[in-house]
């Protein structure tokens, strides 16, 4: 997947044919934005992937149910509230979100998905979404994008989107992205949203095949903290206002598609680890030679999420010995006298030892504010790479 | 098991037969303890059990050798150093530390066990290391086992020991434990060390099994921080000085030995979780209603080593969902609607929905330096207990 030439934009410009409404309805007790809309003009094929968690929140169930269809027009979020361990309730409060969008802007409650993150564990306060739900419709337009960004954020310290443009078919197709994360980020989707919006015509098969092929190379690659979340979820909408004939697999511009797909995934990914909670550094961890990609993942994933590996990166300290240690108790197959590793690029261990590389130098590697650690460890072919994220006193101020 | 009728005492009263040194050789840069002997006048029986990591020590692999032969007589140890990650030299190192510890006690080299702890991945100095051995064989007693409590000592703010008495045959027999955590502490062992004396006679399987046994039910139950480490070791001599014909599992005395053996070591391990890296709460996890024994392992070890669990015990906040979010994830069956959680006993989660108890009763609860968090899931009948600690910004600086 030749991902270089996409060239990406730090902006929210909406596909044709798409508005959107960010505001703050009174769910948090801030006054911050909290209530978002996504509309399509028209019948858009919609996708959808969601949190592994065996519990899951209400918003979650009702999207499984209503992407079944394959198409969808609107999208309604709150923060503030996961409506997540809220039982019968929860669910009802979910279907009554969706019917309030549907009504406010005119359309079937089957075609609005629903979506909500924030606190886990109490009743959403339904009067309050009710009013902002209909203020919401009524403000949408097709350069509110940036508010609707605002309004999916929780701890976040900044609204996280992206756009692009390619050609299909000779003619401009643009892709934009909006994304919330900050705590609760795990492989296997993080405490996060995202939203995808594209003015391509795309089979919604297609869709969901490349929503799901992109997100295990960006959303599933990232760890914040190793806690999967219970609302996680990315829903992808293409409404084919471009105007050419429906992109699926055996189109020829479906490889720039979906290269423009997974530039977008992994850049909104890449921000939401940027503005992990806490986070100062983001540590590429790139593990190769293991007996299977099973088997590099699991290595990866054991040194990204390991505690002591975290926060010695906080001390600008290569501790390459606590690398070792991860990967000795991860499920992966491991002989130590093989292992190497490298610190973007610099040996800090050859064959399970110290390498040569003078502490000093290896020192300004991890003071950098992103840096690989690449793993060989040479009992096979299998490769794997994480994103992981170093674990500050300032995550835990945050979380206590 | 009846532990309750055991008295501990907060003491190192060596059991007869034993001598031991602490002292510092300059292993470490501050001028602390480092070094440490344990000695048993007469051939002991010996027990040990070691880290599951796939990367160890040399003093691991040294002491799994050695104690084929079910006897010891000594017992070297360092911190400040690990020697891990060391390769053949660490293998040679470690074998000289057992080599100059039987010269200077006048003891056969297989009789000599070696133990280290303390930053991985460099070599030992040993011309140090050699003359702390001498000096520290010079100056053996049988009341100096708080040298040797503070010797094994890393990041441990304080020694930590326990004492217990118990008659065989009517004869009083002393069983003593010493321990080293602070940091990297994981189900399946810590990093920790543990040396468990007795004058007891005990044939040398039971003991193994005696020893395996309550570590299941102690060590392999306390999680600071889901690292495990490379050195752990916990091994066990008893030496006979008691006087009593040798205990197996079908003496009559063999149920009293086994209790106190479990409530030195359950001892010994809550000390370790107390004095956990930057612990300030200690938190036993209790499930119950699982699928099976190993499921509710799962599901304790989840919500035991769950950031954002253990951040929000530092806040006082009864946050019961960060709780049913990492059951969720967790590999045990989970059915949500089904799930309760109670706070020392306080239900905060009933059916998978916030329970009735006012929020400001469920803080008092964890505002407490421990509480207990019990958990049905009411699927089955298994059910864990592991113990686990707040993770707070002390937990940070110091791995930092």
């Amino acid at each position: 997947m030749n991902t270089e030439v996409i060239t990406l934009h730090d902006r929210v410009d909406l596909p044709a044919g798409f508005q959107a409404a960010g505001l703050g309805a009174g769910i948090k007790k801030n006054g911050k934005k909290d209530l978002a809309l996504i509309v399509s003009d028209t019948s858009a094929a919609a996708a959808g992937i969601f949190t592994t968690n065996q519990v899951q929140a209400a918003s979650v169930k009702l999207c499984r149910e209503r992407l079944a269809q394959g198409t969808a027009r609107a999208i309604v979020i709150n923060s503030g509230n996961a409506n997540a361990c809220t039982g019968e309730r929860g669910m009802k409060d979910a279907r009554k979100m969706g019917a309030i969008g549907a009504r406010a802007l005119g359309l079937e409650e089957n075609d609005v998905l629903v979506c909500s993150t924030g606190h886990i564990g109490a009743c959403l306060p339904m009067d309050v979404v009710e009013k902002g739900i209909e203020a919401a419709a009524s403000q949408i337009g097709s350069d509110h994008g940036l508010d609707a960004a605002e309004a999916i954020m929780t701890t976040d310290t900044r609204p996280k989107y992206c756009t692009t443009q390619i050609l299909v078919e000779g003619k401009p197709v643009t892709l934009t992205g909006l994304a919330k994360g900050a705590g609760m980020i795990e492989p296997n989707m993080a405490t996060m949203l995202s939203f995808l919006m594209t003015d391509a015509a795309v089979d919604p098969a297609a869709l969901q095949t490349c929503l799901k092929d992109a997100a295990d190379q960006s959303f599933n690659r990232i760890s914040v903290d190793g806690d999967r979340s219970t609302n996680d979820t990315v829903l992808f909408l293409a409404n084919g206002s471009a105007g050419h004939a429906p992109l699926d697999t055996t189109h020829p511009d479906w490889p720039a598609f979906k290269a423009a797909v997974f530039a977008l995934t992994h850049d909104l990914a890449m921000k939401i680890m940027r503005d992990g909670e806490g986070v100062t550094k983001v540590v590429t961890i790139r593990v190769q030679g293991a007996v299977s990609n099973e088997e590099a993942d699991c290595a990866a994933r054991s040194v990204g999420n390991s505690l002591l590996v975290k926060t010695s990166w906080v001390g600008n300290f290569p501790n390459w010995g606590r690398v070792m240690d991860a990967l000795g108790y991860s499920a992966a197959t491991i002989q130590e006298d093989r292992v190497d590793i490298a610190y973007d690029g610099l040996p800090a261990t050859a064959g399970g030892l110290a390498a040569s590389t003078p502490l000093d130098e290896l020192k300004k590697v991890i003071e950098r504010s992103s840096f690989t650690i690449d793993i060989d460890l040479h009992v096979g072919d299998g490769e794997a790479i994480v994103y992981s994220c170093d674990c500050t006193e300032e995550y835990v101020k945050i979380n206590r």
